[in-house]
């Protein structure tokens, strides 16, 4: 008579919920990134940008020729293909970017960031980085900031893969 | 003849630039809370649920009675009371909460979860924590959470205050 092992049933069934220490960290983690990205969008409202704008304008200018590949910024800016197609569409009407074709490359297109743009981000940087300071680097010490990019950096390459793969 | 002093000028318009550490903690920082929030929809998405949805009714079904004034529910959601109200109304909708006038109290109304909500949210724990421990608590050594935990709620006290006070 087959009889499902019940010590594997226990294991499939049985959620590894998370310890009280656990617990915290990750509601502290994950609360605080939440008010971060609400207030970081609030303090560049003004500016007519939000943060995913911010970030892309960033990436573009700082790359080779002002400019990379969708499947590029898709991964620097841990976005999806879609959503960031979406997102490009949007700063283009605006002026801030512009589609370019890859000559002789059949891999798509590059997104390029205008004279606009640059002088958009040149405008907006003192100010953001400012409340990047007041609100999160300058209340963290040296060496808590130090264990946090150590921890961080595999877990997201990893959550790069994973996105990849799916 | 009145000339601004220099210094203070200087000190205006002189950005506090991040240094290289800081720059790659913030990147870390901010890059993987993206990258996780978007994971973990992805992986409520089967269950008709987004993070937002989820966090609403863990904090109900943990709370007194199930239910929570709406600037209660703001606070520990870390939402403002508009965009939460939206949100409350689109979970209505879907039977997952209810809203109930306050009995004898002027300030506003409570929300309820309701069974179906708590039917939702015991349902999906299992999936949801195996999903949390998956893509960030399992790889992360446990001093390094007491770390960040310890860091993070100040910030987050002060950050609370600042969007109180606007």
């Amino acid at each position: 008579m087959a009889i499902e092992p019940l010590a594997e049933t226990e294991k499939r069934v049985q959620p590894r919920w998370l310890s009280d220490d656990e617990q915290q960290a990750w509601g502290a983690y994950i609360r605080l990134a939440k008010m971060l990205m609400r207030q970081l969008d609030r303090d560049l409202h003004p500016f007519g940008l939000s943060t995913n704008d911010y970030e892309i304008l960033v990436e573009l200018s700082e790359a080779p020729d002002n400019r990379l590949r969708m499947t590029e910024l898709a991964d620097l800016t841990a976005q999806s293909r879609s959503r960031l197609s979406h997102q490009i569409t949007r700063m283009e009407v605006r002026g801030l970017v512009r589609r370019v074709a890859c000559d002789g490359d059949k891999r798509g297109t590059f997104t390029v960031i205008t004279p606009r743009g640059l002088a958009t981000i040149e405008r907006v940087a003192p100010s953001h980085v400012e409340s990047v300071r007041r609100h999160f680097i300058d209340h963290i010490p040296p060496a808590d900031l130090a264990v946090l990019t150590a921890a961080y950096i595999p877990v997201m390459e990893r959550l790069r893969k994973v996105r990849d793969r799916d």
